[in-house]
């Protein structure tokens, strides 16, 4: 009998591919529009490294085209090994290290690895949209606990621990976060990891913009709880590849051979031409230069963006963000639904951004406002035509 | 309470990575080995494509390293319809086609998007082996079908038709096959149409060789079942990417976007970069005379092959592959255990094959050879080394 599995009704397509049909629909009228949604870099990986790899796709062999180990090519794991050491301090042996199809496939392996049905999940509110479809997929009761935007985002230990109990599978924390750019305070990670040690759950810690940090630094979850924090990475924000599909979990060794299985059950193997870019990338003296340039730049446009704001947008409330390419911003004072009003500032205003909803249920009068993705002067242009927007009852 | 998800416990590391393993030692003590083990290309993508890439590389710009739609970039898609068409004559629109991240990409979110578990699953009986460990994951109750060495490895149709019943979901074919590179016969193809239509049950015909045919022709079942054919295809064999993890699905509509919207929670998107190279590659004027020139370099290693096993093995039994990489050889006139004599024919005679047992309940003295990796000279070597292991007793 044919049909389809019940399970893959609960799976809806991401929410911003409807923001990214309707601009795609406007690209084609010529619209130009201002792009604040993406999550995309704008600053391409370093040159010498592009051409690195152009010398080795001339050469006549198959050694470019070829499967790899599915964790992941040992040299690339050992890099990672290094880079981790050097940008955080912690010890992570290439054998606790395993490469997977993005973020997205690190995200997939390790909730697949470690969740059965009814087990139940603490995600923040806000927190990044692509979490919850997998935890309903996999059938785990999610408890949301909501973090304030008067708390600068940071969640609350004592909300924490009244979600939590000996049911707690996991804790999901995204840091810096995406939508709020919030990065975790030393003293929250450490009261998560105590409450951690005594439920014993895992921590799963979502690091994909750990180097794009403006302000402070970045808290390794894993130093202060390595036998419970399972970290998830990719290489999509640095050094900018999201396309080519290269991301990384680090963790325990018992919980990294499980999510080794799966991954190769969905991947086979991690894609080879990333990873002979990553280990390239890592290990040149580009590295560290490229990142810093990078965050300067994305962080004189931040400045910009918060500047703008407070001039156009008076009584818009948000937190400067630590980390991330993204400032969520609570437009309560001017609308409603922040869904309805990005539809609107799209079409007539020719300004994309993500409404709030998609990473929260108490701010839907928000929106998440990229920085990244577009020059200071058209960053100032967008905040002004939302200010127009708002003026005009959008 | 940490720990891990029960159904990861049905996972085991592929089978070949032990073999892979013993390979990796022999290589750091220095042994040279002769490679029949492998389902690996030897001759690289054409040199005119890889320039075309060299050039994308030296641009400056995030066009080639961004996100793609999750189904694939429409122009990959579009090249790929219109190379279905030229090869088969079927006509499959670019919406009823889905990228993926290799072709295990491809079996694991049609296999996701369709099972629950206790579904009845068809496999024919020797088959690639990484269709069980998927349809253990999924839960399904899996029935095999042997097709013998004797009827060129052709699946009995009335050995199907006792196998069927209304609560079959999907038969799995494979063509041309892994391991034993028999293609699909027409009127067996069409037997098991009509046993779909009767039963109602998806047939699910893997092409990853469709284009490595040495004799005769390629069946596309979509051709004689469209409604109900769902087909894994992979660029990993043509043209010769495995690492690069792209892969894709085509069949009805509604399947294909079920597969979507799981492909989409497993990788997000298809990797970019190779997504680029098919798109240059099936639309170039290199494409159908690279194919030509593999086939031809293929196929007269596999007659070298055919020919060493007849002089040097007069007891082996094996049916001449008309297509894919592999020759399945039934050693049981030699040996006993074809995975006890690939352990030793690899440790003290320097050859890799892969043991009938991974692929096989039946064929448990049988190996598989590949006739791609290695050069005539050496494939002879390899076969003429393989009669001396037996004749030792190995």
């Amino acid at each position: 009998m044919r049909g389809f599995s019940p399970r893959v009704e609960l799976l809806r397509e991401s929410p911003t591919r409807k923001i990214d049909a309707l601009r795609e629909r406007l690209k084609q009228e010529r619209k130009d529009i201002i792009l604040l949604s993406t999550g995309q870099p704008s600053i391409p990986p370093p040159r010498e490294i592009r051409e690195i790899l152009m010398g080795l796709l001339a050469e006549d062999s198959m050694e470019l085209y070829g499967y790899t180990p599915s964790q992941g090519l040992y040299e690339v794991r050992d890099a990672i090994s290094e880079d981790l050491k050097r940008l955080g301090g912690i010890d992570v042996p290439p054998e606790q290290i395993v490469l997977t199809a993005g973020g997205q496939g690190a995200m997939f392996s390790t909730l697949a690895a470690i969740l059965e049905p009814g087990n139940e999940v603490v995600l923040i509110d806000p927190t990044y949209f692509g979490y919850k479809p997998l935890l309903d997929y996999f059938g785990a009761a999610v408890r949301k606990v909501r973090a304030s935007l008067e708390g600068g985002f940071q969640p609350d230990p004592e909300a924490l621990k009244s979600a939590v109990s000996r049911k707690t599978k996991a804790v999901i924390l995204v840091t810096p976060d995406n939508p709020t750019g919030r990065a975790l305070r030393e003293d929250v990670a450490k009261a998560v990891a105590d409450l951690a040690r005594d439920y014993d759950f895992w921590v799963i810690t979502d690091e994909a913009y750990k180097t794009l940090i403006y302000d402070g630094g970045h808290v390794f979850m894993y130093k202060l709880a390595p036998e419970l924090t399972i970290s998830i990475n990719t290489f999509s924000k640095d050094p900018a590849i999201p396309g080519w599909r290269l991301g990384y979990v680090y963790g325990p060794p018992e919980a990294v051979r499980k999510i080794k299985l799966v991954s190769e059950e969905v991947v086979y193997c991690p894609p080879s031409f990333a990873q002979r870019l990553v280990a390239i990338y890592l290990r040149s003296d580009v590295r560290m230069r490229y990142i810093r340039e990078v965050v300067d730049a994305y962080r004189r446009r931040r400045d910009v963006a918060v500047q703008a704001l407070r001039q156009y947008l008076p009584e818009a409330r948000f937190a400067v963000p630590s980390g991330s390419m993204f400032i969520f911003v609570d437009l309560s004072a001017y609308v409603e639904s922040g869904e309805r009003f990005a539809e609107t500032l799209l079409e007539k205003y020719g300004v994309a951004v993500v409404p709030g909803a998609y990473f929260s249920d108490y701010y839907k009068a928000a929106v998440r406002i990229s920085f990244v993705a577009e020059t200071p002067e058209r960053i100032v242009e967008g905040v002004r035509r939302i200010a127009e927007a708002v003026e005009e009852g959008a």
